[in-house]
């Protein structure tokens, strides 16, 4: 099914079922080409997850209910499924969180693809909230930044830090956008400046180590995605985070946050209880298979940090714009 | 001439003065080899400083110090050598003050060569003394973070910031360095932990963006370099030392600069008057000569920024450890 957004179909999708197969886009592809990739069984789903075929919280949620869907179409043991899939990766809330709506929506005797469909779509729809809300943040003339990708690669389509952008350009604000590279796999390069290309908004690419710098030149506001939001505010996300939210709260720029409902743990306090991936060190010390660091030095690759909810200024969600003390209030 | 060290000679030495040549490693093929590299003309060397064959604030001034020495072994216009050397870069305070020394020393009658090695080895020396204090602040069983590559690559041999873990692992104390890997152009990854190794110091490569993330955990200190160091202690260092710096005042980690004198610029007020190198968006947006980022998406490039006096607990000096206060006492 193509996504649709307010009635029209789009073009940029991250993933999506036809003819029986899951379809996503290759992130890993991009920005050199747009390759599209068809899976048919469960298993193959989960390791697409695993290996970063696909990305993003809402994305591998979505992937993750489409992995239910098949794991139904094909009869299999869906307690088992359900197990695999959520082992796929370890930190973004919305891989449990979609394979237990598709669990229950299975066990009332759902149609696995309707309600594989009717989820990837409830994000998307979600991400054009979030979009509407967090447009009316952004002025014109304003300088932004974002880190990793939070756009529609990452969501499905439309985007979570990347909606409020799209609807202020649609609504004919002219704004600057800071895209910072994120090391170690560029998901700031290779997909958001991508992603901001496309849409034919103003940008740059910095490397992670100039964000300081440019906030010290003057930015306005930064608006990052979350991998998993805990009931006090403290959220997980890409590597690099929590060092923009405290140079942002160093000059007094706000951060916000921009996620739907799905990516909030309200079963888990605060940060300390998110589990933080350790990824590969040749991520880190090669480049197309090539080593680039010293024979012996150890690298250090934790893909995500956990951003303490003190130095967030707002979450930007489906139902409005939340304060961290405003969590508990959507928990209903 | 080899540098010494305590007497010792030293098989790492980034730059030296041999057979009438200037002898240079090419730090652009570390850590894959050590490659030395010979240049007869003093303009040879400048664009050796240009495109970074050296780097580092002392080891760009014990070059402008040969580029001097070879332009006088060959009869050249000084005053004319001397505003082609200081052209080559635009931040590193070394550069000038190397180049003003050497035209007092040759205008005193000087030989080059005694003159010019006699400055590189006064840098050594100078760094001898950095470590040497430094090394007071290195306890055992702690966890020191760095940035970019202030080790021996930098300044002839020694190092700035590595000096006091050169003289600590001597001493034998046992810690441990978290070396930032230092985008865009990788000095921390192939430049710091490959003089780490050669030491036996143990550490880990870390992608910029982790740097919160490991002083969250438990960082004891953080020592850089720097390039240039206003009057009231405003300094200039590679990109990244900045968002470092914040991240260490909010965890209320100390953060110390190892730097000689001659990096000191007592003739510039504080960091606004010091001149950022913006250096070409390709060093961010390719690799191995293939662009990896979206065609039509530009990137930014500074070499450097400004961190405010306020975020340093104190400098590391020939002269001693000093607060950023105590800087205009060394001015005599």
């Amino acid at each position: 099914m193509k996504a649709t957004v307010g009635g029209k179909p789009r073009d940029i999708r991250a993933v999506w079922f036809e003819d029986g197969k899951v379809m996503m886009i290759d992130q890993r592809r991009l920005p050199a080409e747009v390759a599209v990739k068809a899976f048919s069984g469960y298993p193959d789903v989960a390791e697409a997850i695993r290996n970063m075929t696909t990305r993003g919280a809402p994305s591998i949620g979505a992937s993750a209910a489409y992995a239910m869907c098949l794991a139904a179409l094909e009869g299999c043991d869906l307690a088992k499924a359900a197990k695999d899939i959520k082992a796929a990766r370890p930190t973004a809330n919305d891989l449990f969180y979609a394979v237990d709506y598709m669990a229950a929506k299975l066990s009332g005797g759902a149609d696995p693809i309707e309600a594989a469909d009717g989820y990837a779509q409830m994000m998307v729809d979600k991400c054009v909230r979030i979009g509407e809300f967090g447009a009316g943040l952004i002025k014109d003339g304003m300088k932004l930044m974002t880190h990793c990708n939070a756009g529609a690669l990452a969501t499905v389509d439309v985007g979570t830090a990347l909606a409020p952008m799209r609807k202020a350009k649609e609504q004919g604000k002219k704004f600057f956008v800071y895209a910072s590279e994120t090391r170690p796999r560029l998901q700031g390069m290779q997909l958001t400046a991508w992603e901001l290309g496309q849409e034919g908004i103003d940008h740059a690419i910095i490397p992670d180590g100039a964000s300081a710098y440019y906030m010290s030149k003057g930015v306005d506001m930064i608006i990052t995605g979350a991998d998993r939001i805990a009931a006090n505010g403290d959220f997980a996300n890409k590597i690099g985070t929590f060092d923009k939210a405290i140079a942002a709260k160093h000059f007094g720029i706000p951060f916000y946050v921009a996620a739907p409902i799905s990516t909030f743990d309200f079963s888990t306090e605060n940060g300390d209880g998110i589990v933080i991936e350790q990824r590969s060190e040749e991520e880190v010390t090669m480049i197309g298979g090539m080593r680039i660091a010293p024979e012996g030095s150890p690298a250090l690759n934790p893909a995500f940090d956990v951003t303490p909810a003190a130095l967030v200024t707002g979450f930007i969600t489906e139902k409005g714009i939340l304060k961290p003390d405003e969590i508990a209030k959507v928990n209903q």
